[in-house]
């Protein structure tokens, strides 16, 4: 119908207006001489302007009141009857919000996120400070727009997670906690020598690491044809279209998972924005469908698949023919057990599976405490501190390893962690049904065979972009709404076999 | 006064929107994977759409009325006198061309670039040929609304180079030609032996040549904080601000010159827009006045710095310890030599500096024959080869060493290449001037001093972006407007001497 495809060709003009924005910010993290950044600034701003502008134009919402009336007594579960629906939610969250605050936070997080480089770099949380101090008062003043029911959080996270809110995620916590906890201090018990991690701080030459990782991703189905790895400060994957997807990574000589790691978990990211049905490219149904759903995606082939026993009987060979000198003396098993070390530690990234919630929670509760003003900017990092204290029995030796770790912050992202831990629930509970219905997914997993998997995640979550929601696609996939229990019993299970608990 | 300052910000996003366009043809030709072309094209035809609607508008008229009214009365020669000047020409050539022209040039030339790298890839213009057919049909459409009295190409070439006309560069050629022609036959004439570029050919490993390079465009200048350098199928500059200049370059392992001199030809540009005045970022007076004055500058570094004898006396030794196994049993005067042997040749940028200019010569009579219609494109190749007959004697084996050789008609740019001769020119008749103002500058080349040159472009042309005509900057810096005696007596003598003439 032709109200459709009229609607269908003004979103397109705001998608590629959206991934032109997206290019920038790529660029930005990934080739921009630091010159740039003043016009970069400009440029964000004008763009996130007349995005928005053209998101909630009168003709635009006169399209969009034509195509819902042309979708009335649709199948609801027809391309076209989601596809207004999901215009109509982007609609209503970003006519909410004024032009000139989404320009102003598009200019300021441009130049924070410099700002945080800088401070990062110089572990100097005080040239940060009045950035996020901006962007704190920025991002209330979004949620307020928004509208909520008292928590600023629940707008906020809603923009990341549709439906969820922070009554979910203290639930979503509390359900996890106490194994998580209780892990912990088993393993804690075990003593530090329980499993041995130092030869993955041997020597491993950058440019081996960086193609070994690339042949693996090949393995798992990454497609450079439609995608590209480059190398950023802070890992992450960008997404223009189905036939565009960018991943970037770091290398550490001398810490062989940084880059091994991150560079599986920012595959699982672009192996879902690959596998977006085409026909969604440049449309409001292309993309991943919450950052839950893309988390689990990610943690399920960094975790799941490639911190498996099975992930390494397939490429232990391969590696340690890559570094002789370093893993000669070492066997798939110890490698296998060194991977999934678990220690309480500073940094988010680098955590294993059991601790990792722990730092989610932490940057949780800092939130909200910001956002309500139970918190100040300047006293953030004591209470950083203190919570790592708290929670891990350590204090960073300096900022760099505290509070200015993250990016997210300079990027505006306030109620965005909380989606990582989902991904990890999400990406248990998707596994396990994987697993019964394609068998013997371990024996296909330790011959190299990914495409199953693959395939199998394609057509129940990847192909569908946005046209579901999280908890749609759950109950599509598993039967039920997001359940703890898979993720649980994972955690248990192969802890409980590596620490001999 | 705030009139300027209304017009300055209005403008400011049309030029923060045209240097993100910048951005994203920039990466199509650096880092784009194949799969993004469809979303690239889209996003630059919404961009040009928007880009052009912006820089049209009744508000933004309603503001360039207001401060023209305000500039009444002005020193001509200020700042602000100037922007509203260059801000009229930019309003009347952009209001003349309707949105849907632009945006739908935009499209087809975006994704003509890719039907052309493919075409040349497979040397075969008949993957190319119904895209040129599209681009040939669009530009005669925009000369038509452009207006000219007579001759399409005027209205094309003074895009380019504001002012200058089909006539103007027939009469260039008449007075270049002759001088050319006959230095081109005395040369041929003392055989293929008089010079031996062979030793340009020996072996010569890329990532050594890269850093060699690199060094180079340090020493005369390339500011790295403030830009970079990237690989291309088809070495350029991009400038988004002075504070953003990215150029690119290509390698052939075993033909030295084509990456060293396409990357000193690329800083000349990126150091032209690197040195205009910080005032003018994100403004409608900021990057180079006009395409020969641009050419001007990367030939002077290129040829009449980077191929002249003082430059080898100061940088050979450090070349022949880059790479002692070619070079060890040649000294500076035969390395010297050899990179100035002339000899007709089939690719223009390979082109040594006395047959160049045929090489446009053939372009331009090839660009006013397919817009008025006395050569079809169909008969573009033929009509290609029949000219290299002519003028060089040789014809290309194939069409991509023929007329799929350039990416500007992919691009749309017809009306262009004729800036090329003009900046051999103008490069000529500037580097002129500044031997008489500098006093031994050939001695401060062969001393690896380039800051007095530098700072006499910074001072002369470069600080100025936009706020003179090339005829204005060439009136101020030499008293007098273009000038080709300078440039035949500089090829005469450098050539005579070469081959002892």
């Amino acid at each position: 119908m032709s109200e459709f495809e009229d609607l269908r060709k003004r979103l397109g003009e705001v998608s590629a207006l959206a991934s032109t924005a997206g290019i920038l910010e790529w660029d930005q993290q990934t080739h921009m001489p630091a010159g740039g950044a003043a016009n970069r600034a400009a440029q964000l701003e004008v763009l996130s302007k007349i995005t928005h502008e053209l998101s909630v134009s009168s003709k635009t919402e006169t399209l969009l009141a034509a195509a819902e009336k042309a979708a009335d007594g649709l199948d609801p579960d027809s391309d076209d009857a989601a596809f207004v629906r999901v215009a109509r939610r982007d609609f209503d969250h970003a006519s909410k919000l004024p032009t000139e605050l989404v320009a102003e936070i598009a200019k300021v997080t441009t130049l924070a996120h410099e700002a945080w480089a800088e401070a990062r770099a110089a572990s100097n949380y005080s040239k940060f400070a009045p950035c996020l101090e901006n962007i704190v008062d920025l991002v209330r003043q979004v949620a307020d727009h928004l509208g909520h029911s008292g928590e600023r959080y629940d707008a906020l996270l809603d923009q990341y997670e549709p439906g969820m809110k922070a009554a979910d995620v203290r639930a979503m916590f509390d359900a996890i906690k106490p194994t998580s906890v209780a892990l912990v201090k088993a393993i804690v018990e075990r003593g530090p020598d329980a499993v041995d991690d130092s030869i993955l701080k041997r020597d491993f030459d950058e440019a081996k690491q960086e193609a070994f990782g690339e042949a693996v991703i090949k393995e798992l189905g990454f497609d450079f044809e439609r995608g590209r790895q480059d190398r950023a400060v802070h890992p992450f994957c960008s997404s223009f279209t189905s036939g565009d997807v960018r991943i970037t990574t770091r290398f550490d000589k001398n810490f062989l998972p940084m880059a091994l790691f991150g560079t599986i978990h920012e595959t699982g990211h672009a192996l879902y924005e690959q596998g977006v049905a085409r026909r969604y490219d440049g449309n409001t149904l292309g993309g991943g469908t919450s950052l839950g759903v893309h988390e689990s995606q990610s943690r399920l082939w960094e975790n799941l698949v490639g911190r498996s026993r099975p992930f390494w009987k397939h490429f232990y060979s391969s590696l340690q023919s890559t570094f002789p000198e370093s893993l000669s003396d070492v066997d798939a098993e110890r490698f296998y057990r060194a991977v999934n070390k678990v220690e309480p530690s500073l940094i988010r990234v680098e955590a294993d599976e059991v601790t990792y919630n722990l730092h989610i929670l932490l940057r949780f509760e800092m939130e909200t405490d910001l956002l309500e003003g139970r918190l100040s900017v300047k006293d953030a990092p004591a209470a950083w501190n203190a919570k790592m204290q708290e929670y891990f029995g350590l204090t960073p030796p300096d900022d760099a390893q505290g509070i200015l770790q993250d990016v997210h912050w300079s990027m505006g992202s306030l109620g965005y962690f909380p989606t990582y831990s989902l991904g990890n629930i999400i990406s248990a509970q998707l596994f396990t049904q994987a697993q019964s219905d394609l068998g013997d997914l371990s024996g296909q997993i330790e011959r190299g065979e990914f495409a199953p998997l693959l395939g199998w995640l394609r057509e129940n979550i990847h192909q569908w972009g946005r046209k579901y929601t999280a908890t749609e696609l759950l109950q599509r996939i598993t039967g039920k709404a997001l359940d703890t229990a898979p993720y649980l019993q994972y955690l248990s299970a192969k802890y409980g076999d590596i620490y001999g608990l």
